[in-house]
């Protein structure tokens, strides 16, 4: 498996002259800022991290939790951050629920007939084995069927037609997502016996998005998809028209018994404090469909390219950088439930955590969620990152969905925000391929990430515990 | 079927005033100039166009020849052209060979694991029941498999990676298509069991683009297959690592036997030479994937228009405008030659002829393929045509692949050439829906397709046959 692996970062691997005038001693602020920004320029000419994406697209593919795929890319990863020369590299094992997609089809049977693209959300219950066919009704909006009387959509397909806008950072998804994650409850609530969704998602091309759904309980569970943008269209106009649509669904998904996956972690050993962890996250697994380039390739390859560039240094960090690269994210957050469990102990110890789990667009926003005492002390990394076209946020930072077991615990963490315009053009799609990866953005990626990892590896102030927080809203 | 569109259509309907000041007498240079540039204006105003690409990627979708929806476009086809006040509506049948897709798949099947997104190509034959699972060799060119030596394939699956360019002419087309339409059987040749090809696309999109093969009398006829470009890639990186690649393909693709479809035919009858026509011709079938928006809804959809523009004239043209609606050109011409045999005793009273077939970017370019001496006459078409941003280019035209049985027998034709730098992105693929037509720009092409239509149409000249040619280079 690693042949061509091995060729492409082993020719990748700079000389060990690399930032040899580091000091023996520990950094002053000046120190640290020449530092930094020495490892911003060797991130900017690194392509490790494009190689690895190149790598884990092209020799894992899709590594949906509890698959082969899944598998294929635990083992990919321990020989990854070997090769790379971090240490302590171990698999630690999580217990994922596991679903698959089975076949699936979707037409419009009348009254113009036509095959429609489509994807079940993620944990959808399949259709009986003849499927469902039944009339369709049209919503704008969540809130629309959530407003109808009992029993409104009895024996009915509800579809709803929400636009996403498209935005900087990503916010047009918050305000859509809705009706993938909350849909088929609402609808089944209301007598619905399946539910259609116009794909959560910017850009047009004919890709449907899936992605998790949950049900509630006490609720039935009626099958769900995502149709892509264009069929969403069709059957809309179909709709509009006025005359009954019918529609015709086959689903063959169904939850399997639990699985085990893995998270994987590797560390550049702290010369100081080495229980103190400044940890750099990312998710392993993907969809099914699809490569998961920027749903995650691109945030693994980030931070074991900035740990690799910390690790090569002459002289370790204060702390220990420690990257996790996070089981089962996109349909349950498994890994990041569990690692909270094994290392609740140390989370006090924590100095700081930040994922990458946003897609490789430039990193164009820094933002914290820390003590406010502890402000003053992070200040001095904001015009480090300047340099970089990174503008500081705000302290209400998230730090990633795999990052909120720990942040309830306390845990500082901070955001690196990629450029998200284009992200939900092919998040959770079979388009989610490495050459959607613009190199030169990725590496600013790890020149961010890198710059970040050796600052609060290196300070010399301990973060504070974070106090407990209004729980903020969660993109899944 | 017809609700929306009748109720969209009867909306969009003009006044009767319009151009009512048209000239009661034949038409002066200056009055022809003048009522062009009127004819534009109504054109780039009207949304006739749009409004039947949208009600036939809706209402009928995919219609490849012989199928349910190839039926349902003739259909729909009769029934435009009587609402938008065209005469002489017919439909002429036409034979056609049939084939169809079935299931089918590939995957890498070693060293590295991943299932492709591919298409059959059109005319392809299957494969056994069980697959094909074979090693891959991997060329640049198709005639890097020409200079193989025999035998040289024996046993294994050739793959051409070749990469097309983006051209706003389309050039890169002629470039590359040949792996396609004469890839299987070179691999075959040298004893390849199937062949895999780079899709002849732009754009990077994970859509396979397929097209029709042809497989040469005397050799083996190979099951062939068009991999999406991100599957190419990924094939290539694999290949680039220097391991055996094991392959496996399935195809259920087949020949049936012969169909009928149709030519559609419509007409504004001349007022003086009612028997010399001015034809402008789209295809109204499509490839089984995708709407067929661009390839071609949107020629169909033009020609519709621009023949209603002049049809709601207050004085009909000297000269028929006939609109033709080919059958099945994606795969064998064969309503374009039904055409040229039905028609054989009347093309010498073709005035003109011109297709819309190449999607609906903006008209950049306008040619011709006429009577040297005829070149003065249709010289004061050109500058009517600047103000829409339309250069002459030269008197090499083709007017259009279902024009060729004609032009062979002397037909003038012209061509109106479309910005086809995105063309590429769709064209054969399920991504070709009609989110992806501009409005503005098939307005554009309508207004173009209007003015050459009305000017060929009314011009005082009736142009000479066009001397026997060197036979040209033909877009497939």
């Amino acid at each position: 498996m690693q042949k061509l692996f091995l060729a492409t970062l082993l020719a990748l691997l700079p000389s060990a002259s690399i930032l040899s005038a580091a000091p023996p001693e520990p950094a002053s602020a000046q120190d640290l800022a020449e530092l930094v920004l020495e490892l911003q320029e060797k991130a900017l000419a690194d392509s490790t991290a494009l190689e690895l994406v190149r790598s884990l697209t092209a020799e894992v593919g899709p590594r949906f939790a509890g698959t082969p795929g899944d598998r294929a890319a635990v083992e990919w990863a321990l020989a990854a951050m070997k090769r790379l020369g971090l240490e302590n590299v171990r698999a630690e094992p999580v217990t994922i629920p596991r679903w698959i997609r089975g076949e699936e089809s979707g037409r419009i049977v009348s009254p113009h007939p036509q095959d429609m693209v489509l994807l079940a959300l993620g944990g959808s219950v399949g259709t009986p084995a003849e499927g469902i066919t039944a009339e369709v009704v049209g919503f704008e909006t969540l809130e629309a069927i959530e407003g109808l009387p009992e029993g409104a959509l009895e024996g009915k397909i509800a579809f709803i037609n929400q636009t996403m806008e498209r935005a900087r950072d990503g916010s047009g998804y918050g305000q859509t997502v809705r009706s993938r994650s909350r849909g088929p409850s609402a609808a089944a609530r209301k007598g619905a016996v399946a539910l259609l969704i116009r794909s959560v998602a910017t850009g047009t091309d004919r890709f449907a998005h899936t992605g998790a759904t949950r049900y509630e309980e006490g609720v039935p569970r009626i099958p769900a998809a995502a149709l892509a943008i264009p069929d969403a269209n069709v059957l809309a106009t179909q709709l509009a028209a006025g005359s009954p649509v019918t529609f015709h669904l086959f689903l063959g998904s169904r939850r399997l018994g639990d699985g085990l996956s893995a998270n994987v972690i590797g560390e550049i050993p702290g010369r100081e404090e080495p229980d103190e962890i400044v940890l750099l996250g990312a998710h392993l697994d993907s969809w099914d469909v699809g490569q998961g380039a920027h749903d995650d390739a691109t945030g693994v390859a980030t931070v074991m390219a900035a740990a690799r560039l910390i690790g090569i240094l002459p002289r370790a960090p204060r702390r220990t950088v420690r990257v996790v690269l996070f089981a089962h994210e996109e349909f349950g957050l498994s890994g990041a439930k569990a690692y909270a469990e094994r290392y609740v102990e140390s989370l006090d110890r924590h100095q700081l955590a930040t994922e990458s789990d946003f897609g490789a667009g430039r990193i164009w926003r820094f933002a914290t969620r820390i003590h406010p005492l502890d402000l003053p002390a992070i200040e001095a990394l904001t015009p480090l990152l300047e340099p970089l076209g990174i503008e500081w946020f705000e302290n209400t930072g998230r730090g990633g969905a795999d990052l909120r077991p720990s942040r309830e615990q306390g845990v500082p963490v901070a955001d690196l925000t990629p450029d998200g315009t284009y992200y939900f053009d092919y998040h959770h799609t079979e388009n989610d391929t490495f050459d959607k990866v613009v190199p030169e953005d990725l590496a600013q990626n790890v020149a961010a990430m890198t710059s970040l990892a050796w600052f609060a590896a290196e300070m010399s102030e301990s973060l504070r515990r974070v106090p407990a927080e209004a729980k903020p809203e969660e993109r899944p």
